[in-house]
């Protein structure tokens, strides 16, 4: 099927939309994609490749504390420590810590959106409701989500630590680096 | 709150984030929104206009007909003028007929994104199922999920001509166009 | 439109019914149930009564036809009937026919209220949406849900109709005079 | 357990109560609006005034503690306190404690119904619980559900304070008192 | 882990367990997998091979049509015929026509069990709904719920007919002899 | 309605099924209900005798604690003698004590399947979770879900433990020997 567009163009948007591909156009596209991450999970990092192909830089914030999980396994420092061994191969990711509100935050980069995974109902639930706080608060910054890989979509860094404390496997859910974190922190709680 | 980057970038980083600021980068972003747009309602509008600060080009893609709406109350040349009228003022966006494949249309249009509105749970449901065989067919193209203002939440096409076939005023839910179309469609049909 | 009572009105509800409004306090409380009652269910007359413990009087209303139920197996007078027959006992309630938006027929009846019965997930969804777009049209109605007997939670009329079809008993389902109506319809139809 | 009313009536108010109960119809119409309101936010505000617009008495009961929010961030006593200045120009509210089983209260007060907000789906299935729960101990109480403003529907008292606590203004979530409470009590808490 | 049994078993009890180990115990399980299979895919070739696990025999009953898919796109002789095709390998599976009420075959077979798979959450409110209205007209059948493997969890009949009828390929979604009739059958149409 | 088998079954195929019917065909069908049990209700009663209907043996699994109920009012000990004395009647049951991960203990005592109660929305999202973390570890191991009796749907152990904690009567919700533990273990700790 050839894409064909339904309105002629107008010889100004012809200029334009020629405009539009040969220069910088907007500045560099930048999103913000904030958790806890207590570790990052598969399911995080899928999250994490997809919305590098669509934005030019992608900041992973980890939160110092968040209103759904108020003690981490792990501090904010190993959290972060994690999630660079996990993302040393993607490009155009940074982490940073985010110790307040995200919209100052996204505000303060300059990023255009925000990006959520979103996994199941109630998940979309607590989403909405973030995404349109953030909205009242920050209108220009746009929330996107995204859905991660369907295996993935049950996933959860509680679920992970749960099973990781009750002795379980959890190599199909974290990478290298969160399962090695997770038996090292297991064993000195221990 | 200072945007920090808690990994000090490497040498190379540096050089690949700055190349990024200063060159073409990636071609031009072109998102694809589907739809059959029954007619288009505000809530619809406010989706396009938020996709537009994201993408460097939308392409509304207006469905013959789709797996939801069996049967449309306007023709598709109909729905397509309808939303030229209410797209008048919003750049970026051209519109276009759908009679395919969305995916193989998105791939011929070079698209990397395809562009939906969430509403409600029902809606969350059906619109994951329609990403997960989307991406089963195509990987490269990614689905992503805004979120209309809230008002607009629960607005649909299907209660907007239910209203209007009753007599009740659509002002609040539809362009000035469709308003005007539904008028003239309905009262042809009586 | 006129809001029509189905009933004739006895002399003694006349009285109750003039005292009621020129009395002080708040005017008589008069809410609206609105459905396609296509038949009526155990579910509905549930949610009847307990409507009728809140409001001064009830209004059934029985649609025309609605979006949800487009093509309905009783005629609107068939459906009259047998709610007529099932709500014999039950003062407070009269039947009428609504056929035009159902705002504008509560505003003419000057209620206060439209009663919904929350049946689960999808309704929720449903009825929220209807709800909104009735209160962007008419904001001094409030629409007001009620929880039906966890029994009924999962009891709708489509199913009856298709139980019946396939020839299964729906004496647990419906009252005893749209169990006869269900059987002489259906029999005809064979 | 006695209900105990929070704000002195006037002697208007109590001639006007006295004929509401010695008046024919029904005796006046008395609904419990229970919650712990940590703080109030427009969300619980709007549907105190659908509410009001319904029954002829509201009583907003303050819960001591319940079993979402195990602990409160204000106590009772500053919780109620912001309430009365926030419901100050609303007409037929009381804001009553609330230190027992909902059920006993309401019946105790002679409440006919117990009103409910519904915001989104986590929320209908925990209020369905409750209000079966209810049900089965005090079969003549209803609960009913009143959908509050959309703008409203995503907001919580959880995500306001998680907001203040980070810095964040919350002045277009909870009414003037509200803010100012929650400034000083944070402040303290630094 | 050792498998503990807490409480210690009464001499009867041990004896009636050692007689459950080396008797033919219950009858042949029987369960009931109902549908319309319009055509087969693989979350139902899943769920039936889940299903052939946990019971000694699995009827795959065809409905002649359902309340769900009014109009099949195939005859239920090839539903049936595919299906046949598709479950070649499959011990234990023998596929029936359902043409009346699903519990009453169920129960001429001998039933124990109705099996269902569960994929979303629409699908969770319609599966409850069927299954309660099951259970009231024959308590003695359980309804099952089994989940497919999550990468079918979002997989449909009605999707995989649409995207067939737009030419897309649906090799990955059901097995080659559904593809193979589709394709026949799309070709007839056009 | 009779049961047809719409396939011819071969001589192979019968010989099969006739085996089936005489020898003792798979080993004893063994599933675990796991659950933290604190204490149990009605709604959990329900599930185990459903259960029994479908297997020869079910062990109750009594977790030490997990992740939903971080900290129980009853100790382990205690939960497992209220479970004893509510199960006294029940046949094929045994109790046991889970204190390590779920898919180790089923594997452990030969299970096929993992059992559980489905209430309502956010249950199924919680329980998917779980199955599907479950299957990843352990694939072999079916988790099966049972819908309790409608009445029961919205019951939790939370709930009544709440209710009796603000003195209300439970008896409804859980076995009498649960009414006389909670009542027991609050008078101890008020």
């Amino acid at each position: 099927m050839k894409c064909q567009a339904n309105r002629k163009p107008s010889p100004t948007e012809n200029r334009e939309l020629r405009t539009a591909n040969c220069e910088p156009l907007t500045a560099m596209r930048l999103a913000i994609y904030p958790g806890s991450f207590d570790p990052i999970t598969y399911g995080h990092l899928d999250v994490i490749h997809r919305a590098c192909r669509l934005f030019d830089e992608l900041i992973v914030a980890v939160a110092l504390n968040d209103q759904k999980h108020t003690s981490c396994l792990f501090t904010i420092d190993e959290r972060i420590a994690i999630l660079q061994e996990a993302c040393e191969g993607v490009a155009k990711v940074r982490i940073a810590k985010l110790n307040g509100l995200l919209v100052s935050f996204a505000r303060s980069c300059g990023a255009k959106a925000i990006v959520r995974g979103l996994r199941a109902v109630s998940d979309f639930e607590f989403e909405f409701q973030m995404a349109l706080m953030n909205r009242k608060m920050e209108p220009d910054i746009e929330t996107i989500f995204l859905m991660p890989k369907e295996e993935y979509t049950y996933l959860s860094s509680r679920i992970v630590k749960e099973i990781a404390r009750l002795g379980g496997n959890v190599e199909a859910f974290v990478p290298p680096c969160a399962v090695k974190a997770l038996a090292k922190k297991l064993s000195e709680k221990a």
